[in-house]
């Protein structure tokens, strides 16, 4: 503390000791206080109680979100001058609270079961301040020292999860500089984008006179090696990170074929073979054939195996997006949904999905741990060829100590913990689906393989309809209006919440499309009491939308 | 409370009524009480007090990090199995504290200058519990409702600083949803790879038949436009990123068009406008010429006027990577070294650089609001077109609410805030400059345009023909293995820290490269003291360095 203070006094000798009377002392203290060490204590303490107030109110909240209309929301965000002096940190927080944090969403809420957000272990809010007081860059083992290795470490029990090679492969890889189990990235489209240009870069390789796509580009590639393309196939329920890498990859988005899928919205496997197989007659080259582990939509997964047959037979590089449905590996009961994942040759899986870890925490996993050497750039500064700086396989280059919450998920909540949040997110997704399935206003669209169900709510006069399969197309497109305008209500009421997309189903041997309402049942505080709870809103709201419509009818049904 | 007591009691009956023996109603019992809020106030605020401990000690730090050697470290981290059952709090913070904390980065250490890390200030502790704690995804409305337009005009505020448009420009587009002034990113690197993926999908756009690069992939795009090629224009000094971008996108780390920096370490204009008359001449497409604000090596400015005529003449994207020295728009004294960014097409900045922000916030700018217009991806589920969803215009998909920080330090630190903060770096980088001008020990490698800085020191048997500017190529390979040592030894003793790069500079009318260690002043809290410090600590270690070679001499000096 008396250092500290010294060390204070010191700065401003050093750079304030002739100007004490100016304005720009007053701020240079104002902000030297900021950062001054021996004046936290105090400081940040207090900040420490304010924000801890609001964290408590937020955390408590039942309902999803304040109804203010979000046209009034935006016209509070208007002004675009950046504040002329510091302001005071009371004032600002006051503002925090009344602009942004009560009309946030609350991710957290037991009857938000609409998106892939949760209540989260109270343990990420103390190891978020942790993190951002360490502020590690793991780009490099200068800025990250215990960091890089902590980081292997984590990413390695992930990946013995997936592939369980014996204990050598680990003793070798886990800590070899040379050795890429798994990247940390953002999310699961960085985690996407990253597997497919592994598969781009190794398949398209340096030979002979050839230097390799990676720096020769792709048109010259295509040309040394003969093809008239380059693709990546997958079922067109691809999550649309996928566009994103074609796009980027510079194979284009026409190039993602998008394989149909089946009634339980897997990839269709005769219609995948017949690809490859058009593609081969095309001299079209497969970057990678893609399997979805957990469809954004339902959550379905793909015939794993099969797919990995039919990409091993291609010799083409398998991935595949568990960014959803990675998790079920911890699971006894569950987990052989996933079989044929251990052939992947890239695997993407989300921590801050069903491993309940703060926004922010993607993971690409390599089956062979030299495939990343593929996208591995250099500097002089810094990742030096042989270094063990994890920047230098990596799309990002500066990035936080994420790993520490994933790390400190794997131990505090542990194999058999989180084989519980995994089976009862599925078992209370069951009791979803049956109550649905008992209830006339709703319409169940598939059962569900895991913890996400599509549904949708019927208008009463179409009822008997809709239960004879008798239903027209015109009657779809009553219902389909009528559920967005729900969901819309339901959203903007705040007291529950349920998202909505679009599903092709086949009706009266017709392709439909249709709108469907969309749970996601993950977080761990859902009861069933809550689910009755959405659903009972969601026939209030129905009911009043049909009395409001019988007594004015708007223009759209007009 | 006792809602949320009869909560919890709730769902235990859901779930474990009939288990109440088993493991694994222990098991779900402990993880259950990491979610329930009712628990929170007891658990949490412990847990907040043990990890407040560490945050305490580790920010009081004088040392940059701990001597343990790096192959010890790694060797802690050598099991590969996730733990069965959930370990306990205290036990895995003791464990964190003793192996990773105690050997990780004093980032914030006043003696730590050798890269792009600093001290960070108070408010950015409390705000990451908060962020966490509201866990929302800014990659749509339906889960980030306020977060949206604030992180919008967070960025507006950004990027009225670099462009200054008048009023009605910030009026019509800061809330406009067609619109984007920016993207918030994890960092620069995702910043400048979207920068060049805007400009490639626009310059080579849908034209008659044809559908743009976007859909139809690079090949056809250079096809389809008649062009041989496509290359990205930049100095030699231009971060790894562009080589990452260059990779990615399809066009080949070769198609990046590296030229010649002059003594200034600033792009040569001459050989720039020549590689664009080359380029002309052998029918490549040009997607853009980048410029660079604060090289990484040693903070230097490109004429970045002079680029954007260059640019503008050639009809070509100008994206100006200004990662680290963005924020000199925020001085009086310093901005006008940044002249020529408000033509800039796109403008890189970090804001856990200068802006004293943590981790993971990266920005790019776009003069023109319908720039990123040509990557946006919409889905059936979420950033439908025209919706406001922020992930529409994107690299990544789900993402953290980091515009708080930027937010909250736009606010609480203010303009005349970050302006004190600049050009006190700067202000102590000349200082540092003049100390080792009049040190004989070391050599200035050049003088610093703003706050880095490099320099080497010179083993005393050679100072003389130093000053003389007599030596040999053979001294200098001899000064450089000395100064990777000096390096080396610095970082793992864990008093003081430097950086160090490889420079290549004109001795005796030659080329050579040079060991040169480098400087980054930027931390706050660092003093002339702990400047004078850092390099007394150099002094001190060389003079072991070379006892220790004159008793017994290593093979590398035999």
């Amino acid at each position: 503390m008396a250092l500290s203070q010294q060390r204070q006094e010191k700065n401003k000798q050093n750079f304030f000791l002739e100007n004490e009377l100016t304005p720009q002392y007053a701020v240079a203290n104002e902000v030297m206080q900021l950062f001054a060490p021996s004046n936290n204590l105090s400081i940040e303490s207090k900040m420490g109680v304010q924000t801890d107030t609001l964290v408590d109110d937020f955390l408590s909240a039942i309902n999803t979100n304040s109804d203010i209309n979000f046209n009034d929301l935006v016209e509070t965000f208007a002004d675009s001058q950046v504040p002329i002096n510091p302001t005071n940190f009371d004032s600002y927080l006051d503002y925090l609270a009344n602009n942004v944090i009560n009309h946030s969403i609350h991710t957290s809420s037991p009857r938000f079961i609409g998106h892939m957000t949760s209540a989260l272990p109270c343990f990420v809010r103390p190891i978020a301040k942790l993190m951002t007081a360490m502020n590690q860059n793991v780009v490099k083992i200068e800025t990250a020292k215990a960091f890089s290795p902590y980081e292997r470490q984590a990413l390695a029990m992930m990946h013995r999860l997936i592939y369980n090679f014996p204990n050598e492969f680990y003793s070798e890889h886990i800590q070899n500089s040379q050795s890429t189990l798994g990247i940390l990235v953002s999310g699961g489209t960085a985690a996407n984008i990253i597997a497919l240009w592994c598969a781009r870069n190794k398949s398209l390789g340096a030979k002979n006179s050839f230097a390799g796509v990676e720096k020769e580009g792709l048109a010259a590639a295509l040309d040394y090696y003969g093809y008239q393309g380059a693709v990546v196939i997958g079922s067109e329920l691809m999550h649309y990170s996928f566009d994103k890498a074609a796009d980027l990859l510079g194979i284009g988005t026409h190039s993602l074929i998008k394989i149909p899928t089946n009634a339980n919205n897997q990839v269709d496997l005769p219609a995948l073979r017949q690809a490859v197989a058009d593609c081969h007659a095309k001299n079209l080259h497969i970057i990678a054939i893609a399997g979805v582990a957990g469809t954004t939509d339902s959550g379905n997964i793909d015939s794993l195996l099969d797919i990995a047959e039919i990409a091993q037979a291609a010799n083409v590089h398998f991935h595949v997006d568990a960014a959803w449905g990675g998790p079920l590996i911890f699971s006894e009961q569950h987990r052989q949904k996933l079989v044929g994942i251990e052939c992947a040759d890239s695997v993407t899986i989300d921590g801050h999905k069903q491993l309940y870890l703060p926004m922010g925490i993607g993971m690409v996993f390599m089956r062979e741990p030299y495939l990343a050497s593929s996208i591995e750039k250099n500097a002089s500064y810094t990742m030096r060829k042989g270094s063990f700086d994890l920047g230098k396989r990596a799309l990002e280059g500066s990035r936080a100590g994420m790993a520490l919450f994933l790390h400190a998920g794997l131990h505090l909540i542990g194999l058999k913990g989180y084989e519980f949040l995994i089976d009862a997110g599925i078992e209370k997704t069951q009791y979803m689906a049956a109550q649905i399935t008992t209830m006339s206003e709703f319409e169940l669209l598939s059962q569900p393989d895991i913890n996400l169900l599509l549904y949708r709510y019927i208008p009463e006069s179409l009822r008997e309809l809709a239960v004879k399969k008798q239903l027209t197309e015109t009657d779809n497109q009553q219902i389909n209006i009528f559920n967005e305008r729900l969901q819309k209500t339901q959203r903007q009421a705040g007291r529950t919440f349920i998202s909505r997309t679009t599903k092709t189903i086949t009706y009266l041997e017709k392709e439909t499309s249709v709108t469907a309402l969309r749970a996601v049942i993950a977080n761990p505080l859902t009861t069933k009491d809550d689910i009755d709870a959405v659903l009972n809103d969601q026939i209030q709201i129905a009911l009043d939308l049909s009395i409001s419509d019988s007594l004015e009818p708007t223009q759209s049904r007009a």
